[in-house]
């Protein structure tokens, strides 16, 4: 039966599977769901993802939706596999969920707003919002304030590896590069070199290459 | 050392938290922080929680912040103790991983933004703003709808038993029992069992009791 994802190249949530699957090395088959024209809303598609988003992930009978549910499942089923985004120790484990969080609670609400006015709103015809910007460029730089404290001591957010609390975060900070909201990175060194190390990974590479065909 | 939580008992973070030690059975010791003087902000609250809110958890010498990594720690760690809210299989786990995140992605953002309008405003000496409350009911209706049919099916959001997926909505659900809101929760068959039943329980009722100190 093997692995099914179901998604779009340019979502982030999707992206972040992907990224999953290219650091265990597992193969897959990618469906690609058109957004633009509302596929993800059909009835046939809601029978996969009941909130009709993307992306949603088969493996065998399973049927999985939310992306950081699905990071978390392929990480503990595949963990001999390819890079080790967990570390099967209850405390460290713990350490590593509670930046889980925090990428999924405080760093997403912020970022993915900004990716939204500065990568999605060209796109689709809309113009930036300076309001809004400024707004979660003010959170943002916050949250990035702790990221620099934490990452001062360790080298990763979840520890001395790269772990699914880091790979969370690359598919909005990648989009976040190309616009001024890089400066926040720049202007704090740990953050700056973390996010460098993150974005060159090889596997986090075959993922912007699938967003280039 | 034992365990230690700082929190506050009207806090719903903190009480996700007090429901998994009281479902497990643990001794703690509970450290009230004062969130009216501001005193999650202080230089030594920082130290602990570094962006300033409450819960805390301290396990010997683990210190841990953010209500869902507490208890996922506190399920995985104490596993053989009291009601198992973990299923120790991957794919059972997948699944209860699933709902776990809508609780925190689609259901907790109108529930708490709800909770707020009701509970916590009138407490303050604010007023409910009604264009608020139409606009979070509305879509907190939508998220009932998809639990409607989930609960349909399923006994519990994660699967037969109950875990950390249900667990983690009692607070939020106890606050808007209280309310107009119950309305929609009471229009739901499956929704209303399910929370009477979750809200029943005699670990969530020693949460409870906390508050009437
Ligand atoms: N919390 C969800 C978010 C999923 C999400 O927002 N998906 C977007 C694309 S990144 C989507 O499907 N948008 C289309 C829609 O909502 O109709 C996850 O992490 O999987
Ligand atoms: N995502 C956090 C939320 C924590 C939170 O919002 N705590 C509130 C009380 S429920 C708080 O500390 N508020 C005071 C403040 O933010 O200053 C968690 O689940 O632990």
């Amino acid at each position: 039966m093997g692995i099914k994802v179901h998604g779009n190249p340019f979502s982030a949530a999707t992206q972040r599977v992907l990224g999953t699957l290219a650091e265990k090395g597992l193969e897959y088959e990618f469906v690609i769901i058109d957004l633009g024209s509302g596929q993800q809303k059909t009835e046939a598609f809601l029978k996969l993802h009941p909130f009709g988003q993307v992306p949603v992930l088969e493996d065998g009978d399973l049927k999985l939706f939310e992306s950081r549910a699905i990071t978390q499942y392929l990480a503990h089923t595949y963990a001999d596999k390819g890079t080790p985004l967990i570390i099967p120790h209850p405390k460290k484990m713990a350490i590593i969920s509670v930046w889980s969080e925090v990428e999924s609670l405080k760093f997403d609400p912020e970022a993915s707003k900004l990716a939204y006015e500065f990568v999605i709103k060209p796109i689709i015809g809309l113009t930036t919002d300076e309001s809004v910007v400024e707004q979660h460029e003010g959170k943002l730089a916050e949250v990035l304030d702790v990221y620099e404290a934490r990452l001062a001591q360790s080298k990763y957010l979840g520890g001395d590896s790269f772990t699914l609390a880091d790979l969370h975060h690359t598919p909005v900070i990648n989009y976040l590069m190309g616009s001024k909201i890089k400066a926040l990175f720049d202007a704090r060194p740990h953050v700056s070199a973390w996010s460098a190390d993150i974005l060159a990974r090889p596997a986090w590479q075959k993922v912007v290459a699938l967003m280039k065909h």
